[in-house]
């Protein structure tokens, strides 16, 4: 099909939608490593998993094997209901830029939990569902996650115990009352609930919290409370799994149009847009199908891929969850408190770890203060206000189609622009007021962090 | 084609999108009343309205003939980057309901203005732009209007001056900064830029403002400034007429499905959007080639419609702009402090108003205690957070929806969503904790705005 055909935005119809997840890990020559028990060292059984979490997503997490899964049909009508999401030709950028290079970008943001989270929060609900528990726990930061989970649980009439961050739960009010209006109950963290809220409220007296110590609390309370399990919202097998469904939409909308991507960015915190994104092309390439340049872009200020090591660490601060073994920064590692927006875990996820180790993909960190500026510069020609996270991709999206310019290359640049802004205006405030800071760690901190990773045997 | 085939979401392809907004006033019998001049009560030419607004909104301003008007490409342009919006079959609200109604509702919320008043926006930027004007200048209550005026001159690389409600820049500092994102200057009104601003502030110190002071800010600095002219984002005939797009892709879209509406919904406050929605099918209606049901919803805190008066008003509060005949309660009344959202104008599009006198649609009000009952109720099962303005429309098309249950009829419904609440979550938090009230205006207090219409000959 000729270029002036493809419209500024592919919508895929219903019946093109993805039936089945694809699982990358079945095609990986180097399997992802297995979740070790922290006590034992020994890989978690699916026994020892199905404590915390839904059977169905225990067996999704262990399955290496099998490369494509079925997505059921009250999970594909919930997916109607806001997908297929549009892969966008960012024209106007490319004009503003004036360059040869192609751009698209699939974006996810059309959907009240603002991000691509939703399309695991309502498997996730789904499975809990099916197993006919009661309801879920889980933790959020910013709240994007808590979001999507609250919405899921609502569709499924599930009950949805969410622990945000003291700080967000403070600073952040308004996703707080979007998750409540979908009926989830929100506890700020650390409570006073669990006893490892009251450990740290007791320890750090008026601490205002972290995503480490909500994680411990949202499983303590789903491991306390029968009917009820944890979920996650990035990093494990099965999110990854999940969100596979933004990369078959992009790469249906680009066979549909018959364009070759050249080049495919992400952002990444613990993986979970990045992996659902390039799984399919990343699938090809390990078949040796087609060859693809996949660039993960991460902040300079939480760096795991470019800074930090390969190795198994905790998921979380209290170290009640199991091990993986992952790009990490370590687990007491939390961003300088200048930086805004996401992608702050200390890890990444296990798949992309085995990914990036193999040499399969790149990885680039940025400052925020460049990201803010991309993210400017695209929604006011673009029109979408980005959000913070998705406009790392962005960055290095409009970094490479720069170069593009020089060499006059026509490369085609696929990006992921996982969700909208509207809940970050305090970020885009300070950028706008030039009180906006970057903040790199240097080795040393690295360095401190580090040495606390649990040893192995 | 069976209807078990329509989809979630019809989307029209871009091949399928307007080329040419559709003017209802063509079809009228009895035309809109013309705007005045306050001074002579006489019609104002266009070269008097050519000094408030550009010279091709002018001409659309006073065209009553011609049914329709090409839509530029470069505006077409603009519309590709977030049109068509869907329009949805709300099948999880119907299986909720448990009702033989379809219902089915057009989305604008999809754009970072999150709602549909980009549609004239980027039509009057673009007129703007091509009379080689520097800049527009608007007023905006909690900002949504500002917003797609901002991200629409953003495009074009305009100025964009908005004059923002004091007490909405102030505690809606989130809106502000996204239209500073877009490049726009927002000031809050009354400001000390203007004399009407002095004047006001000298005689009402410390006032919070409000939109008639912000329109009359804004006209004066447009007046005064070569190269700015000012933009209005509803009331007017040109702004319906933009905003046809609407229903044009509405009713495109049903007729795509074979799909016969019966029953066409919307929210009122200055009337873009219900008049826009409804044009095409009101069409229809005056050529006697179809009937419809049309309704009207208006907030019984501003209930200009079902409580207002038929008669010449001034538009502004400081009574510089031209008096329109509409449907008003008044240019001094402004809705009670616990009123939440917008819809919160005094009159009513002249237009609108002609057909509603002429027996041609219907308009209801009802209460924000119960908007807010229905927003939750549609959020919880159709996942979209409703701007309060839109969930005037849900309330009404649940209540038909409901009837329909009772009576077993199987119509189809169509209603407006506007746009999204993200931006509104201090209401929905009212709401939640029961501390959202209602209050309808007495007898008496209309009464008391009512005397104050200006005397006609």
């Amino acid at each position: 099909m000729s270029e002036n055909k493809i419209p500024y935005k592919i919508y895929l119809e219903e019946s093109e939608m993805p039936k089945a997840w694809y699982n990358v890990r079945a095609d990986m020559k180097n399997k992802p490593a297995p979740l070790l028990n922290p006590g034992t060292h020994q890989p978690m059984t699916a026994e020892e998993l199905e404590g915390v979490f839904c059977a169905d997503l225990v067996a999704q997490e262990l399955d290496n094997e099998n490369a494509y899964i079925e997505i059921p049909q009250e999970i594909r009508d919930f997916y109607k209901m806001y997908r297929p999401s549009p892969l966008v030709r960012a024209y106007c950028l490319e004009e503003k830029l004036q360059t040869p290079a192609k751009i698209y970008y699939k974006f996810e943001g059309n959907n009240t939990s603002g991000s691509h989270k939703l399309n695991s929060a309502i498997a996730q609900a789904y499975y809990a569902k099916k197993q006919g528990l009661k309801g879920v726990t889980t933790e959020t930061g910013a709240g994007q996650w808590g979001t999507a989970l609250s919405m899921a649980c609502s569709y499924f009439d599930l009950d949805c115990k969410v622990y945000m961050v003291k700080v967000s739960y403070e600073q952040k009010p308004f996703r707080r009352e979007v998750m409540k209006v979908y009926g989830a109950s929100v506890t700020p963290s650390p409570s006073m609930e669990t006893e490892i809220g009251k450990k740290i409220n007791a320890e750090h007296p008026g601490t205002t919290g972290s995503l480490g110590c909500a994680i411990s609390e949202a499983v303590e309370v789903a491991v306390k409370n029968p009917g009820y399990r944890y979920v996650l919202g990035s990093v494990l097998n099965q999110v990854l799994l999940h969100q596979s469904v933004i990369g078959l939409e992009t790469k249906a909308a680009l066979d549909k149009y018959g364009i070759k991507a050249d080049m495919i960015i992400g952002c990444a915190g613990g993986g979970s847009n990045l992996g659902g994104l390039i799984s399919p092309f990343m699938g090809e390439k390990l078949r040796g199908e087609a060859d693809y340049e996949i660039i993960a872009v991460e902040p300079a200020s939480c760096p795991s891929f470019t800074r930090g090591v390969y190795a198994y660490d905790f998921c979380d601060t209290g170290m009640v969850c199991p091990l993986a073994k992952m790009y990490t920064l370590g687990c007491d590692f939390i961003p300088s408190a200048n930086h805004a927006g996401g992608l702050r875990y200390h890890g990444m996820s296990p798949v992309l770890s085995q990914l990036y180790d193999d040499g399969l993909m790149k990885a680039v960190s940025v400052e925020q203060t460049k990201v803010f500026e991309a993210a400017e510069q695209f929604a006011r020609v673009e029109g979408i206000l980005p959000a913070p996270e998705s406009s790392h991709a962005i960055r290095v999206a409009i970094d490479e189609a720069l170069k593009c310019k020089e060499t006059g290359e026509e490369k085609t640049i696929v990006f992921g622009l996982t969700g909208t802004g509207y809940f970050d205006m305090v970020a885009y405030e300070k950028f706008h007021n030039g009180e906006m800071t970057d903040y790199i760690p240097t080795d040393e901190e690295l360095a401190k962090y580090r040495a606390k990773l649990p040893k192995m045997d």
